[in-house]
């Protein structure tokens, strides 16, 4: 009965591309910094991680967008980094400059020793906090999992951190492409095993987030990225064939085309381009999620819908959209603002 | 005789899509830090700015890449934020974090306010440095002259420095777009006056980084970035026809089609996307320049020589290629890797 109520979702119709009443909307970091009630969970847990890892804690920031916004989806609070963290490479937050490790890997020896993960166990805080999720959201909103994809996690796991031009990865790749190719398979083997046992626990729909794909050349990014995230998305087809899949690379107007032939259900699209160019270039053969700037929160509700409007125009009366911005919200965004482009999404796309 | 042993170089050649002995080849950043002897000159002129502004010195940071390499094109040493300078923002740069700006413009009034420049005065160091850079440059180097886009220009101008979520331009751009025209308009006359000095001055060619322009969705792009850049060439086109001008818009892989409408005569392509790639979608309107990454000098020459020739045949046997890297060379780059890419793409491209 739950399940039936969550598959006629809007969200979960969009995703299939069913028609629905009016377009779905939900946003990337929902759960996040721009809420006060957020922010004051954030202040009780400690560090960034400490939240990840308390799965009470995790659940009530996963619930709390939910109670302000007429939103249609849910998404785990989580980090993309949980894998190589659990890997021994110890994830550490520093304000303003982003996630680091304490021990990258810049060996192959240190990628040839990387141990095998027991996902079950040592990610049990994260089906832990699924499994809460799903027992206190509202029995009519899906609940989205994730993972960054195994190229994100390996610039993260190589370059220690955050970084600007990925010389080291890079180098590698280009140098030592075997060494990459090896950690790339540990990665898409841990992905595919935690994405399903996020289904397990109880998601309805999967996001894979691959940040940083959009640095690389097309060829390496068919190669070292889009390679892996398909090898992944044909396990799931296999073990979860009714769990949707969404791909989202950063940057990859220029590749949604082969992105759609990946057998995922959905890509994510930012808003460097047009939502009629998208379909365009994936030819209906895949739901598309976004796009609007995260920027355009910081203007006011009538811009906000002005540029909703054109977005749905733009996407046109076709079944498949899921409505989202093109990034994360950003933390100082106006609550009020973010209520505004909600309703708006809801208001114009109403059949 | 100068001028038309300057005419027949390849580097001009290959920007009027002329046949060529072998493919044109400079480096964005050439004269930069990964060159001991640069390194040695800014310490003499204290900070980055001392530098562009002192004529002699800039001049022989200019030289030093060609007496060490075979390029075929030399480039003005200065900095994209001359005029933003000159209008009296206070340009200064702090050690790992880029350009800033003292007084940043944050309302329509200051907008108003900005001085109109007498470009020939203030910015006499620029056109110094361009005629003691001619006068003793190799006789058939051609020498490129540049500007940053008025895009760029005001990104840095409004944010007061290099900036990740362009929040406060791009609040502007949404709901004071009035405002940002009226800036925009502002830097686009400055901008033109500014590179037709510097043809007067003694360059062969222009190039208009657009080094942001790919933050902005496609419409805020054409309206806000490419509409400026277009304006600008197309006055040059008047002004100074034999000029070839290039125009570069780092990630905008999505938009080349558009861009070589411009009226351009080049358009600088980054990595993201193969030569082939970006010849279907420029149709031969314009010559091509790029697009090795950066990173790639990192790794060795064996691995440089394959990239080069992988980039080569991506273009193909046709005219109106400028080989480059696709974004200025990285400061810590091995000088023996930039010396084995620049000979590869001679050896691999002689006809």
């Amino acid at each position: 009965m739950l399940e039936e109520t969550l598959q006629t979702s809007r969200f979960l119709r969009a995703l299939r591309r069913e028609s629905v009443d009016c377009t779905p909307v939900w946003i990337m970091r929902q759960a996040g910094r721009y809420l006060p009630e957020y922010r004051q969970v954030r202040a009780q847990a400690g560090d960034f991680m400490s939240l990840c890892k308390n799965p009470e804690l995790a659940c009530e920031v996963t619930l709390q967008p939910l109670r302000r916004f007429a939103l249609d989806a849910s998404i785990l609070f989580s980090d993309i980094l949980t894998i190589p963290d659990a890997m021994g490479l110890g994830l550490y937050f520093t304000e303003g400059e982003g996630p680091k490790f304490e021990k990258p890997l810049r060996s192959s020896k240190a990628i040839e020793q990387l141990p095998s993960l027991d996902i079950t166990a040592q990610l049990n805080y994260v089906f832990e906090a699924v499994r809460l999720i799903r027992k206190n959201l509202p029995k009519h909103i899906p609940l989205i999992g994730f993972s960054g994809s195994p190229w994100t996690l390996a610039t993260y796991m190589v370059e220690g951190g955050s970084s600007k031009n990925f010389t080291l990865i890079k180098r590698m790749l280009y140098a030592e492409p075997e060494s990459l190719h090896q950690l790339l398979e540990k990665l898409a083997e841990a992905v595919t095993r935690y994405l399903i046992e996020q289904v397990n626990a109880g998601v309805q729909a999967l996001m894979i987030f691959d940040t940083w794909g959009g640095v690389l050349s097309t060829q390496a990014y068919e190669t070292f990225s889009l390679h892996y995230m398909k090898k992944i998305v044909s396990r799931l087809k296999q073990v979860c064939p009714k769990t949707p899949v969404i791909l989202f690379t950063k940057q990859a107007s220029h590749w949604l085309s082969m992105m759609a032939d990946t057998g995922c259900d959905a890509l994510g699209v930012d808003w460097t381009v047009t939502m009629a160019y998208a379909r365009e270039q994936t030819q209906g053969k895949v739901a598309l999620q976004g796009n609007m700037d995260p920027a355009i929160l910081f203007t006011n509700p009538e811009v906000i819908r002005q540029e909703v409007k054109a977005i749905l125009e733009s996407y046109g009366d076709h079944p498949g959209h899921i409505f989202n911005l093109g990034h994360g919200i950003q933390p100082q965004t106006p609550i009020e603002n973010v209520e505004a482009f909600i309703n708006a999404v809801h208001e114009f796309s109403e059949k």
